[in-house]
């Protein structure tokens, strides 16, 4: 590509206008990156629950106009004073977890959230001017999650991009940045479960079935999943799920279903949708004395999980993952690498394929059962 | 003593009738130790909340009339077939919860609950016959956690019943039967506290105390201590408090005080209440990313903790503890060493010493400011 370092681009992106009204195709301006940030070419982007959860306007965090998209591959276009990390050419995914290596959170060895750049991401702007990088005609439009893929262009902070291996296809591993490695950082990382456990997934998205190949390769003996629509059991067969139940086939409650077919409970549980329900269900079908059970969905605003203690003081942990508790610039190359070696798998999520300017037929296909993965070809 | 093997003892015990009425101190019949069975001379007890609740009528799996009373130590007076263990003249502490070292539980390598006797104890009788070995002329009295220490002498199942060293001062080691190896284990066992790492502690009563003496063995940096009583201020120096919040002196709800304090939130919290909104301000005044809260103490049937689910998603981890996870055969009778060799306090604890007969009035005492623990000599 030709230098455009140092200038305004004038590209494409989706823009969400309003809370719930269809995206439009602009032609947007994205700013140069300022110290410490970087403008990627985005190549491809999927979309994830969060987008669309956003788009919804039930997040009373969310700010319009803005740009969506958080999972995401592309090449590095630019860099700002300082960034030494990265360079023009490499290829990067796009990482809403930031990881700076230097904060409280990122020294602490005990989680992968960092605070360096929150109070910027969190209402869409810039760290060093608090300010978007993107306009329209000189009206500003927010950034979203510090990543804002559904463009051509994006600008994020240098602590949120990881440098991967240039021979990946950027196609796939644009995966890599959120579902399947939530999935699978969820039972590697935040559950940590061991050779002969016995897990239940409730879920069977693309979230859901990366925890159960997760599970598959820590050797859990028995994988658990769960799901009201029974069309999932069959993919879900081929990453490692064992044995199937729909709660719609049940009396009574799940929980109990699960506890009745597993002499007391499981010893992992995994909540994979975002309801809180659910998530107590998930809780409460854990063996007493020491099942865990972690929670990956995300559930609406406002809403809250309960049980009875009784359940915790019994030996129940309940726990839960962002980003499945992986260190982003640190460990997105390491998941790559391991793709490129095929100890995990990607292309199998990908169950469609369209361009940017489709991104509103995109988000139809979410709703619909035979849909995981949509990948967004965006300078198709 | 004079050998009573074999034979109905008939001794003084504190009945409780009804609920919420006063106990009445009978003659009540004990019938010899069945097999696996052991009769236990009990000489001290003392009182904790668990048999205030129950005996106050809102345990829904309260059974009257019975024999309350859980946290005391005694001679061995006779065994049934089959014990080997423990034998006539051994000193023990009786253990509602029981070590069996065969069931999955006691296998697991994962929990301190044990399932053996669990079927007969949650409903007041011995596994045996699943039959009462009290009575009053014919009339059956229930047992109450497989312990029922408000009694002269009671029968216990083998695997309840820890052997210590006959050289500890049983009027003071019986408080290892549950509210201080409660504390002290939260800390060591469930939580595994750190060197360095900041501590709130909500309720300052035995249990918290004992979490605040475990809490500065493993050498925590700061010992914050919540009580809605400030006298309980001053003892709770001695235990390791260092720090001292009252939520009535506040405005503010009572994890954010913690959470400004502290610089964003504590790495461990205890609930040592039993009170369900101070549970999830424990909860909630724990450190993003991997703040951990126990809950230890025990709230009223039906009632229910919640929280926003985004409090776990964003790294905090929700536990409980029984017994502070201590296994009860193998591990009371080291905690009792380690009270010999002066490693832990229980003197400490006990601020009254009154005889059976005054039960009532150590019932009472439990609802003043002053009283931490009272211990009963049984056969004053
Ligand atoms: N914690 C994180 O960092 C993180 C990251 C990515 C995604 N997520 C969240 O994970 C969740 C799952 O994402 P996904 O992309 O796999 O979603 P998805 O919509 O593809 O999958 C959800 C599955 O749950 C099933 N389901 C719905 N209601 C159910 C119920 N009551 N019982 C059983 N099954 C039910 C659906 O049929 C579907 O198969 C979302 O909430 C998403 O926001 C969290
Ligand atoms: N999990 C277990 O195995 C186990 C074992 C023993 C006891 N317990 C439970 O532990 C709890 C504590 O036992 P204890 O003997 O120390 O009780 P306690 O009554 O002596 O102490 C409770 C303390 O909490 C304080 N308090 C009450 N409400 C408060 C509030 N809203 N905010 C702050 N402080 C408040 C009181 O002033 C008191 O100092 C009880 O619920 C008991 O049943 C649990
Ligand atoms: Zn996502
Ligand atoms: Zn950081
Ligand atoms: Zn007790
Ligand atoms: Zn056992």
């Amino acid at each position: 590509m030709a230098s455009t370092e140092g200038q305004v681009i004038t590209c494409k992106a989706a823009v969400a206008w309003e809370a719930n009204k269809p995206l439009v195709i602009e032609d947007v301006q994205v700013a140069p990156p300022q110290a410490g940030e970087v403008r990627v070419k985005i190549l491809f982007t999927a979309l994830c629950h969060t987008d669309a959860y956003t788009w919804s306007g039930k997040d009373p965090e969310g700010l319009f106009p803005c740009i969506l998209g958080h999972e995401a591959a592309g090449i590095v276009e630019s860099v700002g004073e300082g960034v030494t990390e990265v360079q023009r050419g490499d290829h990067v995914i796009p990482c809403y977890q930031a990881e700076c290596r230097e904060c409280k959170f990122c020294k602490s060895g005990k989680t992968n959230l960092c605070g360096k750049v929150r109070a910027a991401t969190g209402v869409g702007v810039m760290m060093n001017d608090r300010k978007s990088r993107f306009s329209i005609n000189g009206k500003p439009i927010y950034h979203f999650m510090g990543t804002s893929t559904f463009s051509q262009y994006t600008v994020v902070h240098d602590v949120s991009v990881a440098k991967i291996d240039p021979k990946a296809p950027l196609e796939k591993v644009c995966l890599l940045g959120c579902g399947v490695p939530t999935g699978l950082g969820a039972v590697w990382n935040t559950a940590k479960v061991e050779p002969g456990s016995i897990v239940a997934i409730f879920g069977l998205g693309t979230v859901g079935l990366a925890v159960a190949e997760g599970a598959k390769s820590a050797k859990a003996s028995r994988i658990i999943g769960v799901d009201i629509d029974s069309t999932k059991f069959d993919t879900a067969k081929n990453f490692g799920v064992t044995e199937f139940v729909n709660p719609k086939d049940h009396e009574k409650p799940i929980q109990q279903v699960i506890v009745d077919l597993t002499d007391g409970g499981v010893d992992y549980s995994f909540e994979c949708i975002g309801n809180v329900s659910v998530m107590r269900a998930a809780l409460e079908c854990c063996h007493k004395g020491w099942g865990t059970s972690v929670i990956v969905g995300v559930a609406a605003s406002g809403e809250e999980i309960s049980t009875r203690p009784f359940q915790l003081v019994t030996g129940r942990v309940w726990k839960g993952t962002a980003f499945g508790g992986f260190k982003s610039r640190s460990q997105v190359p390491w998941l790559v690498d391991k793709y490129i070696k095929k100890e995990i798998k990607v292309d199998e999520y990908i169950t469609h394929t369209l361009t940017l300017g489709e991104i509103n037929k995109a988000f139809d296909l979410m709703h619909e059962g035979g849909c995981l993965r949509c990948v967004l070809d965006v300078h198709a």
